[in-house]
């Protein structure tokens, strides 16, 4: 519910909808805003000189003619702000500038251990990113987006219980990154991240989403009515304990306690087992994903194997949440075709035939950059909502 | 992306989103709600006198004292408009009407086939609501919710290949019912409406909630962030054909051509079909639940093992959607505890601890009511919205 003033001595009632059209890339006149809202022309003149003054839109080359006369053309201005994107993982964090239009300005991967604690991690992630936003031409911080490895209170930004991140339990992510940086720190999940990175960058038209990382672990990001469902606790998604439906799955002990687990079953380090048992050397993801580009037999069986498993979980996905598009993203998408073969084999076999009638199961397009990607929308969809850009318009005339 | 006007001639800006402020029930002053929006108290007298006009809140009985003067005080008034709420079951529909507060004024069941066809069935439905209306006070009908025994297309109120309903695929509801009733006329699967009953009525503080329904059939509804995920085709929470992860479930043919369904295993007539084969009498879901009501050992086992199969596919669905509750409910909650302690059983043991930390697993209180009440709440969300408000208030001026 929102109960806001709609009118008031600086306001500029309504700026933050106004700009929301202008957010689809389109430039477009006073007249054509006038006629696209059904709002007053003086009022589209008050908005847009506000939403000009806070540099959020721009003038843009070539002038529309309107009945005879030369009128301005106005454009959504994406470099007014830039966005710190954030991504950890296990043994490496990327940390990235993005502009608010979501495209990436600055990159950088280091390596580090998620391990060394919240504190040792977070100063890391400070350093890194002050250095590259002093050599950023633009000053103006918009937000900074966050993703950890584990399950997160996206109100408050604290991990909660994470497995693999001893001393991050309840840590104060936004509030320790808020010594340094004075702006709005949003804090999410690594996979939820990477599904509305997918998502926003490459199927923004599908309203439910179903995005899969299938890597050391197995996890995923659930897209529903166009946004992220993260469940009442953070933990959404988290399929890497979720019990195989096959003869021998019982027989698999998982480091969580239980058996048949997917990704005892199916995740990276059970395939390398696999392999290795097999005589092969297979320790790391990348060797399952060169043995597989390489032609390797047992490694094509294996992965494809796991995509079997995998899918035998998604149907039931599938049947549950009815997504229109599943996105297979993780370092095991990389081995493609094999992997999503064996994927699809099941889901289409088990799912209800009305869920899948239009579904589609597709590898990843954003790839490694999914998260970084997913972190810079999870703030831009923030701090261009339509109260937050009234708040900012009303910052910027004082 | 709501870009709509904030002002205008005969408009009262934001008296819609006032009176989302009244909905919690409690009376207050001018003073009040202008202490608690903010707004200018010449604003608040504008919109609580559209509000009054419209017959949307009333003055209730007894005076504030606010700085010597006495005030009136305002609330939400429920008596003002009546909803319609339908549930069409295979065998039986349900009519009722209530007031936009969810409360029941009056309601019938009758008996007829739904496989008679759309126009046979919705027929019947607009005689008995038409009684319905006619024996009633109040005259004014702020909409109709409907619930049918299949997937729907919300945004058209269509069915999509509804297996038990031959005629409905593609039937525009709607449109038939709207010949006699000219109001607002939703349309949703039963289970969905189950699901917003049972949520609205019982655990409207939980955002994330599970409703199971277990009958002659199984299917769920889901509510993420406070509201239905009905999925990409309406399908979501379609359990039944779920493979149950079982070294026995394998043998065990659906329907659907599948096997090991849930619902081939655990739902009413497999359970009845196990005690007809251990030599009882049940044919039917009544039959079943007098059976376990009655302390008859075989049907108590029956009834927990069919606990434990639902429990393992909830607790795959624990792990992916993280609710804070789950509530079963159809004919078969009846048999209780017995039930519930199968579910639980399986869904804490297979499920992430962090999603089980808070969960809570219950049946239903609404019981047979829970159709008609999400019905009436579907509606009731959709006609109160404040800009659903905003234009009632404005026609009513006219």
């Amino acid at each position: 519910m929102s109960v806001v003033p709609t009118s008031g001595p600086a306001a500029a009632p309504g700026a933050g909808d106004l700009f929301q059209l202008l957010r689809d890339g389109q430039p477009r006149t006073r007249a054509e805003l006038a006629q696209v809202t059904g709002l007053a022309r003086s009022t589209i003149t008050q908005r847009v000189d506000a939403l000009l003054a806070a540099g959020l839109i721009a003038p843009i080359g070539g002038t529309a003619r309107t009945g005879g006369r030369p009128a301005a053309r106005f454009a959504w201005n994406t470099a007014s702000r830039v966005v710190l994107a954030v991504d950890l993982g296990a043994t490496h964090m990327s940390v990235a500038l993005t502009d608010l239009g979501g495209s990436v300005l600055a990159e950088t991967t280091v390596g580090m251990s998620i391990a060394d604690g919240p504190v040792a991690v977070l100063d890391r992630v400070a350093v890194a990113a002050s250095e590259m936003l002093e050599e950023a031409d633009q000053p103006e911080l918009a937000g900074i987006g966050v993703g950890i490895p584990g399950p997160v209170e996206h109100a408050t930004g604290k991990p909660t219980n994470p497995p693999i991140m001893p001393g991050w339990d309840a840590f104060d992510v936004p509030g320790h990154l808020g010594k340094t940086f004075d702006t709005t720190i949003l804090v999410d999940n690594d996979v939820n991240l990477m599904a509305l990175g997918e998502h926003s960058r490459q199927w923004s038209s599908h309203e439910h989403v179903l995005f899969v990382k299938v890597a050391t672990g197995i996890g995923s990001g659930i897209i529903a009515d166009g946004s992220l469902d993260r469940g009442a606790q953070g933990s959404a998604g988290d399929l890497g304990h979720v019990r195989v439906a096959s003869t021998t799955a019982e027989e698999i002990v998982c480091r969580c306690g239980n058996t048949g687990c997917l990704e005892a079953i199916a995740a990276g380090p059970a395939i390398a087992a696999r392999l290795r048992d097999a005589g092969g050397t297979a320790e790391t993801l990348q060797d399952i994903v060169d043995a597989v580009r390489g032609g390797d037999v047992a490694a094509v069986h294996a992965v494809r194997q796991a995509g079997r498993d995998i899918g035998s979980v998604l149907a039931t996905c599938v049947s549950l949440l009815n997504p229109s598009i599943i996105v297979l993203g993780g370092k095991l998408a990389e081995a493609g075709e094999f992997l999503l073969a064996g994927v699809r084999e099941v889901v289409y076999q088990r799912s209800l035939p009305l869920a899948t009638t239009g579904l589609q199961i597709v590898t990843s397009k954003t790839g490694i950059e999914a998260g970084v990607l997913g972190a810079s929308a999870m703030v831009i969809d923030s701090v261009l909502a339509p109260e937050a850009v009234d708040a900012y318009v009303q910052r910027s005339r004082t």
